[in-house]
């Protein structure tokens, strides 16, 4: 069972054992059957178009108020019963799930993406997503001041939204964030988790 | 006297009575005697070759351990003894006054940086800077979601430095953050202000 979880950057693939990536400018059509969630308006047409692919989009049965909850959020979710579930990737999105609802969220930019509003800014707003920094000081220079005002505003947005519950970070850019939260749990699949479990829960329905 | 604070995006002009600007694209060298502040790279070797203009960027006794600070931010402090000095503009500056000293600062991408961010990693992403928004309440759809994101970060940030002192406010953004603080000023005129201070210090010494 080959799993795709298609974002605006990557294609993340999931047959079971092994995760992979690749650009999502390469992405070909597989030619065998697939399972996937789609947020990306340019690649939906082309999958439109395949005989194997079938979108779990409506096979998720996911109570929330929230209107127009993108599919790879409700799938990260899916497998969560209380928590806040950080997937940090080209944007950062952040979900508060409690009694297995969903209570609401928001979209921060990604990392990538203050990197990038610093450098249109000024050629003098080079920021390093990588360079080390502490939030419990002042920056005292520019380099430092751009990294704490990409980091820390991100920890502060989460740890208001997070109170006492469990915490729960997946995408490319968590392990980045990771060490900035106390007792944050990592969990690379969560996605596919999520997807794997809307597939199980249709075919006990059938 | 005519004064210029040269920024990224806008050239701001202050004749002692009436504050104008215009696009930093179509900057001409005044053809008469002018001060000026500049942080925009492309400007400065424009201004190198006038023959009325004077740079104030020397003329600011400002000790601060800060290396690199702009002298933008230089000016916009340079009238505070307390206070937390906040410039909204194409980059928001956050700069920390204590004793007259300056204690530290950072920089985030401002306003409308958020919204070309969200709108570069997703078409589906449109954030409409001057969209209501309630804090208290996590969002509940996409556009809620955006501005809430945009503004939060900018709240919980200036909050976590401010602590009691006083919270100051300039730039073109400002008055679409001031009624998220309690008891902000509002200083259309700070970078101005400063620019004057420095001015009269210098004749004073002569």
């Amino acid at each position: 069972m080959l799993l795709l979880d298609i974002g605006n950057t990557n294609v993340k693939y999931f047959d079971g054992h092994r995760v992979w990536r690749e650009r999502v400018e390469a992405f070909q059509l597989p030619d065998a059957p697939f399972y996937y969630i789609c947020v990306n308006p340019r690649v939906e047409e082309k999958l439109a178009a395949s005989a194997y692919g079938q979108d779990l989009k409506a096979w998720f049965d996911f109570p929330t108020r929230y209107s127009g909850l993108g599919v790879d959020r409700i799938a990260a979710c899916y497998t969560v019963e209380e928590g806040v579930v950080v997937d940090a990737g080209s944007a950062i999105t952040v979900d508060l799930m409690r009694g297995g609802v969903h209570r609401g969220g928001f979209i921060m930019p990604g990392l990538s993406s203050a990197k990038e509003s610093f450098a249109n800014i000024s050629s003098k707003l080079i920021c390093d997503p990588h360079r080390e920094v502490d939030l419990t000081q002042l920056p005292q220079n520019t380099a430092d001041a751009l990294i704490y005002a990409t980091i820390n505003p991100i920890v502060l947005m989460i740890e208001e939204v997070r109170g006492d519950l469990p915490l729960i970070f997946t995408g490319g850019d968590a392990k980045r964030l990771l060490p900035f939260f106390k007792d944050a749990r990592f969990r690379e699949n969560l996605v596919f988790e999520g997807m794997q479990k809307a597939i199980k829960e249709k075919r006990n329905a059938c």
